[in-house]
């Protein structure tokens, strides 16, 4: 992958920011743990109300995490005062999640003016070991002059 | 659409169990409120915890409502003792999840041996009307023969 | 799906006439049979020269059949000057492509200003019989005053 | 990537005798240039038959190209005796396929005992230079003890 040059002197604040405004992010107990200018980390400790079935990570925490790392690689090469929606995303599950941290790694494959791609590999912690559970590949849409923060 | 025989008699049960076991959906207030053989339907009223930046339904969350009506609709028709994995999905966010409630209508594609494809469109209800908010492609693997039910 | 209002009343002959200026359809055999607002039907005869390792319709032959399905689906609602652009695909193959004719058949699910979601369902007939192969799910991306022709 | 073990001594062989028997291969001009477990690069001169409405080599050509780099990625990890299937895939088309040759590399992200996801990076090369302008995320599957040849 480029390197890629950030469109913002404050993107990793901006993107923390972010983050910080997502309610659902909290509500799960996923952090941000790293930005660099088109990539991002988000780790999730599990608890079982996280589970599926099988008490392993549901598919739909695992595709959260996912799409958060796509959409924050990209949002850190948004310019200032923008915003940034998911258009799409697909998600291959190559493994159960079964593990006590799951670890998402976006990188921007191609930054547009307009649409953004991004891909994610997520990863299951357990034992110290790190293990490939999904990979993700999404579209976003950069909203320039949009506030990133809730409509009055 | 075609209309689907079950093959276990017992499908709605057995679909309605393994989403009581799934503790997500607990979590997330998300309940099964139709089955039928080939199709199902989640609702999930919202609440504050489930937003993202602007305060409506978290990507991550339409995508955890869409793949689980996916699965439970290919679930309805597995045979008893049966267990069910997504394999992988792909989704389209088309309009923002502002509303009260997100409504997931899952149904089979394609009912295979190994492979179930199904499509899921999930809507938001705001004021008494439904918006199509987005639209999945799943696809799932049947286990026969497995427990659905963690390992001990 | 919903009816949808054409932007241009020369919608079927701005579809008609870039279909064929796409020279790859004219080199596969494609005949576009169908337009309304919102919808076409693609038919491509099968012949040696489109099959895959065991003789049926090759996998990228459903693909680019699905993806124009779903592209002339959606470039029906374009207004005129204006041309259409493919951000991405997803394809599930859910039988084989052995048949006689490959129909695809697309619909717009969500037209945007920028963004268009179509969908195609494509079938094999065979026997007097069709059969459903796959199932697509697109984004595609309208510009406006861009012209539908090479680039001097 | 992990380095892969190939489960078949004669996997190059394999991989190119059903690249062989792909007739739409011949039909495209394209050429299997180099496989290792794992991995491959499929490359497509442009001519204009290849060609959408503007000229440029056509989604559908892009999609059969990216699909065939993963499917004979998986397929260099497969037993001998196998054939193996598309499931299905996704492409993101990222900038116009504008050049003189198409080039498919296709690598295995999780071989798995039935599925295996792999991607593929397509780029055209023009005037020496390589441009990134399609990745693709794919699900397969073996078959065991089923040939990879017409069924008489």
């Amino acid at each position: 992958m480029d390197a890629f040059e950030p469109r913002h002197p404050g993107f990793a604040e901006q993107v923390r920011a972010s983050f910080g405004r997502q309610r659902f992010m909290g509500f799960l107990g996923a952090e941000l743990v790293d930005v660099r200018p088109g990539a991002c980390e988000i780790r999730l400790p599990f608890r079982p109300e996280l589970g599926q079935q099988h008490g392993y990570f549901h598919g739909g925490v695992i595709g959260a995490i996912s799409d958060n790392a796509c959409g924050y690689a990209a949002y850190s090469l948004a310019p200032a005062n923008a915003t940034i929606l998911t258009v799409e995303y697909k998600l291959n599950i190559v493994a159960p999640g079964d593990g006590d941290v799951l670890i998402g790694r976006g990188t921007v494959v191609k930054p547009g003016r307009t649409l953004v791609v991004a891909r994610a590999d997520t990863f299951v912690l357990k034992g110290g070991r790190e293990r490939l559970c999904a990979t993700a590949l999404e579209t976003l849409m950069l909203l320039l002059d949009r506030p990133d923060v809730p409509a009055e």
